[in-house]
């Protein structure tokens, strides 16, 4: 730190995102990625814009709007286009969040929310997920606080219905709840529909998991237009030009090809339900998922042991060195062939322990 | 606004940016685009890019720090790389500002400081420059408070010397000084090279303008490594995936084909001295600029009417509705077709006024 930074900062603790090593080739199942690339349309939508890079990009998004208005079945003015989801789940708690207005989200969850609230200081109201890791919608009944849930939750996969989720909005009428649906394409139901029944929903997606666009940075937050219009002043007071000409026009491609995104979120939950199979036959207690991710513990091998030993194979998993979930590692749902490969090395792995002991 | 908004924004006028109208094709020369399109090579990189976009961007954007860090005779520890120089801006008042270190800068400036300073809840020193627009750096002298200042400045174009801008490094050793060299390739010298010298010097630039890459989004912030740190711990508490795949690898090929947008930069510079001259001859003030557009205004047309009656005739250039330079507009450097379409519409306006009058 230097002698210069903010005392407003001194104490923060950033979030660490998943390693990208450079070292060796790795079979990536840490960052939850898809196995499939963009479609060609994508491909050429991106390649279009390349040449055309003198000139800014349209700071609305108008045309990515109007299709991603279409596409959820909202208005354009329920849609603002984010440089990946994160930039709009920050944006969420700068607007709606202070001293007397916390947010409130489970212990265990997606690890950038206490980092959102301690940078902006906001307190954070930090409830405990149940024994099976599980969100108890009960615990967020009339909290009279802002809340945030990653539904599907993160890293455990667990989902929400709509109707707890609307239990919720109901009994915190005067509070933002923020549904981050990050991994909602792989298996859930979407709450976007509710945008037009609750002024306090905000509904964040992304489309760096389902859509194949990790690397071109495009999220969406989709809510009541006077919630929308509170994130666009923060975002015109911050990095009106926040989404690339590129990354635009790929986002308007995949949503005219959505049924190809949605193919492959169909081949993902097979390879799910393969791969949670296969583990459970190992002796893992695998947590029901409907994420294009399992989280999955062996008795027999605690987590760190085993994200180091499939390291050491070329296999990156993902492991949270965090209280309650250490014993855990929570592994991508690649393509079939990389969750083989997941496999093998698992048993490998076991095999040399048995050898040893 | 919504009834959720927090109090801590509700005074807040964000940023407006440039506008991008999308009735008609207009001669755009309103924000500072160039009007060459990037290299082939950068091109062919992005392209490359698009077929990969399932997979993160490198978040530690390693090899484009590493050929910046060459390109600019620093090491990658002193460069962190952007999504447009606007981000770094944010984060620079975000990490050094607070209610005990406000930051000074003056009157007639990029619009998007006062913008930050509202939006973080930092005091801003503003100062007003001369008569003549100009900023006296002896204002800066000993003001023991963070400074940002665009050099050359906009909208004004008006160059600072390094020697000015080292007295106001030494004269205020414990504060940070931001110099914001957005256009700097266009005729000034940058400050990157007393970052070694100074613990207090961070220097933004962005490849928007000089590089091309405007709808690309992408800028650096370039300083000792404890404040490149500083901006970090941020960035990494908001997105830490902000530079897209496509642009990182965009902006190595830039860099790799630096001569090409130094040609371009050269003539930029003799189509400004072009355009300058006609303006002069048909009776306007030109102050000098040192960037790609100059600011100018003609004591017949208050600028507000020379802005709308250009473009109804489809030359869009950009008018501040401010106190000081109410009378002027900027105009952005294109090619030398583009200019002279420009100067043919201001005769023709003139031509119009005269006949009436």
């Amino acid at each position: 730190m230097s002698r210069f930074f903010s005392y407003r900062h001194t104490s923060l603790a950033p979030y660490t995102p998943g390693e990208q090593p450079q070292d060796m080739l790795y079979t990536k199942l840490n960052t939850n990625e898809s196995p499939f690339p963009p479609s060609p349309a994508v491909v050429r939508a991106a390649e279009r814009e390349a040449g055309r890079l003198q000139l800014y990009s349209d700071p609305a998004c108008n045309a990515l709007r109007a299709a991603a208005a279409a596409h959820y079945g909202v208005g354009p003015e329920n849609i603002m286009a984010v440089n990946g989801s994160d930039e709009a789940l920050y944006f969420a708690f700068h607007a709606f969040g202070d001293e007397k207005h916390p947010f409130a989200f489970p212990d265990i969850t997606y690890g950038f929310y206490p980092v959102y609230a301690d940078v902006l200081h906001i307190p954070a109201h930090i409830l405990p997920v149940g024994e099976d890791l599980a969100i108890d919608p009960a615990d967020y009944l009339g909290l009279g606080e802002n809340i945030v849930l990653a539904n599907p939750n993160a890293p455990t996969g667990q989902l929400l219905g709509t109707a707890d989720i609307r239990r919720i909005l109901l009994s915190n009428p005067d509070s933002v709840v923020v549904v981050d649906e990050a991994y909602i394409n792989f298996g859930g139901e979407s709450c976007v529909p509710l945008i037009s029944e609750f002024d306090n929903l905000l509904v964040v997606q992304t489309f760096s998991k389902s859509h194949s666009l990790a690397g071109g940075r495009l999220g969406f937050a989709i809510g009541p237009e006077a919630l929308i219009r509170d994130l666009n002043t923060l975002r015109y007071a911050a990095n009106p030009y926040n989404v690339n000409r590129m990354t635009q026009a790929a986002g308007i491609a995949a949503l005219e090809d959505n049924e190809y995104y949605m193919e492959n979120c169909r081949v993902i939950r097979e390879t799910r339900q393969y791969t949670a199979e296969a583990l459970k036959t190992m002796g893992f207690e695998v947590l029901p998922s409907m994420a294009n991710f399992v989280f999955a513990r062996a008795d027999r091998l605690p987590g760190g042991e085993l994200y180091r030993s499939l390291k050491e194979r070329g296999v990156l998993v993902r492991w949270f060195d965090l209280p309650r979930i250490r014993d855990y590692v929570r592994i991508t749902i690649g393509s079939r062939e990389q969750m083989d490969i997941l496999l093998s090395a698992i048993e490998a792995i076991f095999d040399e322990r048995s050898r040893k002991s």
